[in-house]
């Protein structure tokens, strides 16, 4: 029996209330004419710091014993995870250290130092990622907050589909399917436990780069996979190296399957959350979005919800996917 | 005595509830920093159809006998009120005819075909919009929806202050200004009505295109008055000619003051609206935003509101601010 449950995520809502941003639940009948099923969108890009990560992080840390910490955290971070660290350091008043790649968007270490974080940068084809961060967190006595295989993390993201349950019972819709995006399962895993919870029928899938379908194949082999090596890809959200053992045993249970999306499909979703929606996606993003539209979900005719999970994009992206309107 | 009171906004809240969105009241710690005030944006951009317009329109076309209403709507609109009325006449399932400028924004013309109107184009430099859409309403005995001066439009555009008025509450902050986006005044009305019966002391400023400021000049004469010409300016949705009667008595009676809001901070309002808030702004949109940045409305310290009003830009406009990020 899993540690895992609504009631953690119940818990961590609590902990959360009037700390982060209740997002709202968008749906425009153009989008929905267009992918060809009633799309329902949580803005997660809303969300304080502009993407989910802030949900878990800060329950994480407001679950820590205070000495711990006053000594402060660390985490290792493609960027959107990284920014909610910071901002739930400066919540609570605490030191942070976030760990990047030294080819993050410039936005998110911009950021992160914003927040009042340190940044430090390795180099993804060298260095292992983990290793500096715990090297990091050993010499300064910090508690490293892990971005996705922890319960207390999985139950502060989870708090988002928390509220889609919410959000769906107030409008009176059931919904059919429910596609996320993932990298390591941390959102994936803690958004499928609320809403299967309230709507057992409802089918989860995620979202993943194609090619480096590390979730999907380790719901097959029933181990946490790895991705053979860093995609080159334009969705850095959803591009992490390794499924997590907590969030898997989540998503098998949840009998989620996988869906492979394109950088044309991220782009896509980006163009249509900004044509149809008004809202600054980034390609990671808009993967379910733009793989609900690509047509590859199957769900024709249905009620579908997707999380535009963050919106922290480089203008320089960000103008690829406008030449597509 | 005015017509024109909470009562009416009150009861357009309640026409409209369920048809049209609650959109948030964002907050970014790091705009705020950057504006110098605590910074609360009302997120119109995420309306249905893409601005606030709607409002005005539906409580408008509820408000109509069944008669009238199955003959059908006509309105004159740079953009944003034509989507509106496109919008609510798709609701309640009566046809619609919209005249535009020559020179509206494709993206403004190609959602009003979306919902089912029919687009009439004039030219603004030779033509009369007003007399266009008479001679349609006439010969198809169809009904003028107005865009600003009329006591229904501006009920409805005040559910969005009713909204502020609400969400300020549930968070415990009391505003000390607000800056609204302002063309005939319809917004700006209802808004300010709104909010100066839950805050009487909150002062209302109203931002409008750098030289061709007819309501402030209206608010100084004491009737409507009209641009000398049509602005050449990329703030299209707050260019409209003329200033209204009733929304005029309306501002006068909260001491409205008016803002300049040039290109520039239009552009720089977008840019910080897709930085900070993840929010797609059109520069006319983006005005008060905009004007707050540049330091014009002296605010400092201040809990200042500003909406977001519209978020219908065409993507090449929208590259533009990207440029400024």
């Amino acid at each position: 029996m899993s540690e895992f449950s609504l009631d953690v995520i119940r818990q961590a809502a609590a902990r959360l209330r009037g700390k982060v941003v209740r997002t709202p639940l968008l749906e425009s009948p153009m989008l929905s004419e267009r992918a060809g099923c009633r799309l329902l969108v949580k803005a997660e890009a809303l969300q304080l710091t502009g993407s989910f990560k802030v949900r878990g992080a800060l329950n994480k840390v407001l679950s820590m014993e205070h000495a711990a910490r006053r000594q402060g955290i660390v985490a290792f971070s493609a960027g959107n995870h990284g920014q909610g660290v910071s901002a739930a350091a400066r919540q609570v008043g605490c030191p942070a250290v976030i760990v990047m790649p030294n080819n993050a968007p410039r936005i998110k270490v911009e950021n992160c130092l914003w927040w009042g974080a340190e940044v430090v940068k390795y180099d993804p084809q060298t260095e292992d990622r983990v290793e500096v961060a715990q090297r990091i967190a050993q010499s300064r006595r910090m508690t490293v907050i892990p971005p996705f295989d922890d319960y207390d993390i999985m139950a502060g993201q989870g708090t988002c589909g928390l509220e889609i349950v919410e959000q769906l019972e107030e409008i009176g819709v059931r919904p059919d399917a429910v596609v996320i995006n993932c990298s390591g399962g941390g959102l994936a895993s803690g958004v499928s436990e609320a809403i299967k919870n309230a709507f057992p029928n409802t089918r989860v899938m995620i979202a993943e780069v194609l090619g480096y379908e590390k979730v999907a194949r380790s719901l097959e082999s029933g181990r946490p996979e790895s991705n053979p090596s860093v995609p080159k890809t334009i969705l850095d959200g959803i591009s992490g190296p390794t499924a997590g053992a907590k969030t898997l045993e989540v998503l098998r249970r949840h009998q989620a399957t996988g869906l492979s999306v394109s950088d044309d499909d991220g782009l896509n979703g980006v163009a249509a959350a900004f044509k149809m929606l008004k809202l600054v996606v980034e390609p990671g993003g808009g993967a379910s979005l733009g793989v609900v539209l690509a047509g590859k979900a199957d769900v024709a005719g249905k009620n579908v919800v997707v999380i535009a999970s963050g919106g922290n994009v480089d203008p320089s992206v960000f103008s690829m996917a406008l030449e597509r309107c």
